[in-house]
């Protein structure tokens, strides 16, 4: 990239921030941790793994001590209420209401119960639609409960709604797409989609991990029949932090959670015989809950709420836009291919970025340049826009880091593949 | 009771204290913190909640630290090595080789992933046989798993070798019982009823939830075909720790995972769009583990394993012979029944006494007496007698507060009715 191309990129990064109304935020993150070479890491992975908000420490601590003095009491002075406090937080920030929203368990798990239940009330609809590309965990959990269900999975090459729609009949009880692709962080159209589903009677359930904190959802406005995610991305609630699942009000009564374990019961201490499930959203949790992950989770929760969807999405458009252009100046003229959408309403928070080398690019930042960004298979440079820890300057810098890195060539010297998260 | 037999039944436990192999394992939990008229507290609800060992908290920092510091590095420094870890330490607690057991989810999902995987296995035996006083949420999984595969749960009185081989016929595919009975803590008996099922050609799966950590369990000597349990009782691992299962190590590779998730893949990193279960025990994972409540279980788990399973089980039969016998001497004159087996091989770790009275006796304990028990609907006071932070004085001290309060009638008192965990 000329000199002047990204003089005039970070003047712009620049003049959004003094303009930033998330300011407030990036502050709650304290400054980066030094890189490799001392200079300030530029962390452009929390679409994998959000940075930890001032508090969530002191939050589990907390817990820590109240397991300590209280033992036992801690769960009537305040475990029991970590779940509902977590969803009233998060349910602003996916377009829900309160009642409409549960934080435990996984992402996984949580797709699988909403799944199975739905599929449970349609047996003469026991299909499935997803896309080809749909997240790993999402495909494997889909075609066990099709299956299960003495149905199929059936799939899509892209996931938009003419294409769901060619593959909408009477057989097909439901569709469960990404709101946001991993890779690509290309966005879904989940109102179209979610409309022609239920136009040809099958339920819609959304994998928004990637669209939570960064898209406006909605779920309430435009009908979603269910929808999961995790809190550990945008949503910064920490390592493993529990995830959350949306049902439509409506639908809360007519569902019944496939895994009916005695959190869920209308009244677990009771010790009924027979289960009775909560009459609300509470129907859907099932074990003990996991208290200090759950307690980390908060701060996070807290601090989208405050944030507002409507700031968080304004920041993570301009955010991308910025990587966008920046890629485009300096990255793809090194071989670089941009699979992110160009208009910001047609993506969420990362931008993807093809190159045969995009592993040893990926290490270079990591190891050498003080850039953290992430690998998928095979071949794509995942950079985050978290729109609560980051400034706009960190991310134009970070492209450049990378740019100047990959221009210089050394990232050849990272081609060795390691195992573990890549 | 008398003086006399209170000042015997207290220099029993004192000569007891002073054999005590696991003294070093008291000192790891601190001294007891005051109750609530300043005399040291008696906690006697371990087999509920267990307290805290030194190292837990800790645990939990170093990782908080590690999420701030690390970042997405946190994951292959450690994060994805701790439930190993987990399970190295449990297994050998539970009788089983590190390679049968997995530690994450809670009890009730674990449950679920174990009695479904084998229902699956056996479509033409699709009934599960359990007994009347199973633990709540066992009964509502079992059930929900029975009629799922076509057939439904059948329930025996009493978990009897003799009632569920009457009760087994060409349909039963599985037996599940707990090992421990959580209201009366009577210990089931494993081996016959496992050999029992086996015999008639059903799979035997245990709740070992009350038993691990205070009985010789020996899964893989008596060939159990599974086992979950949680980790927050006698192994102190926490509120809302995380659980664990077993399966014993010739059927792991028969079973397949009802909810196959990303975590449980051959190769979750490299985002297969088939499903390829891991090849050993970790197919049993699902989504991403909840890091801080699992760093904060090792502790927990490890002075466990220190303590060696003999040393556990023998200190948990003298702790419950006191508490027995105390009861007999001065609560049974005051109108409780002793739920609980006198012979220490047909218990576990908990003492379950029955009085009308019991919720007002419970509340009498925790609000003016310092002795934390526990209560049961309809009628039951519990008495954990956690092997690892109690002392033997401790116990008979508590029976002694309890049977001096009661014969003063303050319970009386306590008998208005609160909301929230008994």
């Amino acid at each position: 990239m000329s000199a002047g191309a990204q003089d005039e990129l970070r003047r712009r990064a620049e003049v959004l921030d003094q303009r930033d109304r998330l300011a407030f935020a990036v502050d709650r993150f304290g400054p980066p941790s030094p890189g490799p070479s001392g200079e300030p890491l530029r962390y452009l992975d929390g679409h994998s793994l959000g940075p930890p908000p001032a508090g969530a420490a002191e939050a589990v601590e907390v817990e820590l001590d109240r397991w300590r003095q209280r033992l036992i009491g801690g769960w009537n002075e305040r475990w029991l209420d970590l779940g509902r406090e977590a969803a009233a937080l998060l349910a602003p920030v996916l377009g829900a209401a309160a009642e409409e929203v549960w934080v435990g368990d996984s992402t996984s798990i949580n797709l699988a119960k909403v799944v199975q239940a739905i599929l449970a009330r349609r047996p003469d609809r026991p299909d499935i639609v997803t896309d080809a590309g749909n997240f790993p965990t999402d495909r494997y959990l889909l075609d066990g409960a099709a299956r299960c269900s003495g149905g199929r999975l059936r799939t899509v090459a892209q996931p938009t709604a003419a294409a769901v729609q060619a593959a909408l009949d009477d057989r097909v009880g439901l569709v469960s797409l990404s709101a946001v692709d991993f890779r690509s962080g290309a966005r879904a159209d989940v109102r179209a989609i979610t409309a022609a589903a239920q136009r040809a009677g099958a339920a819609c359930v959304w994998d928004a991990s990637h669209a939570a904190g960064v898209v406006p959802l909605d779920l309430a406005g435009l009908g979603a029949d269910a929808a999961v995610g995790c809190s550990y991305k945008y949503l910064n609630g920490g390592p493993g932090a529990p995830a959350w699942l949306y049902v439509r009000g409506d639908l809360v009564p007519e569902l019944e959670n496939p895994l009916p374990g005695w959190f869920g019961h209308a009244r677990p201490f009771d010790f009924d015989r027979r289960y009775q499930p909560a009459p609300g959203i509470g129907r859907f949790a099932v074990g003990t809950p996991a208290v200090l992950s759950l307690a980390g989770a908060l701060p996070g929760l807290a601090l989208a709420a405050q944030a507002g969807v409507a700031a968080l999405a304004a920041k993570a458009a301009d955010l991308t836009q910025l990587v966008i252009d920046a890629a485009g100046a300096s990255l793809t003229p090194l071989g670089f291919e941009v699979l992110t959408p160009p208009r910001p309403e047609h993506r969420g928070g990362h931008v993807g970025l093809r190159h045969p080398d995009a592993w040893a690019v990926t290490q270079l930042g990591v190891r050498e340049l003080g850039v953290v960004g992430d690998f998928r298979e095979p071949d794509v440079l995942r950079l985050g826009c978290s729109p609560l820890p980051l400034r706009h300057v960190d991310v134009v810098d970070a492209v450049a880091r990378l740019a100047a890195g990959v221009a210089s060539g050394r990232h050849r010297a990272h081609r060795a593949r390691a195992p573990g998260v890549p």
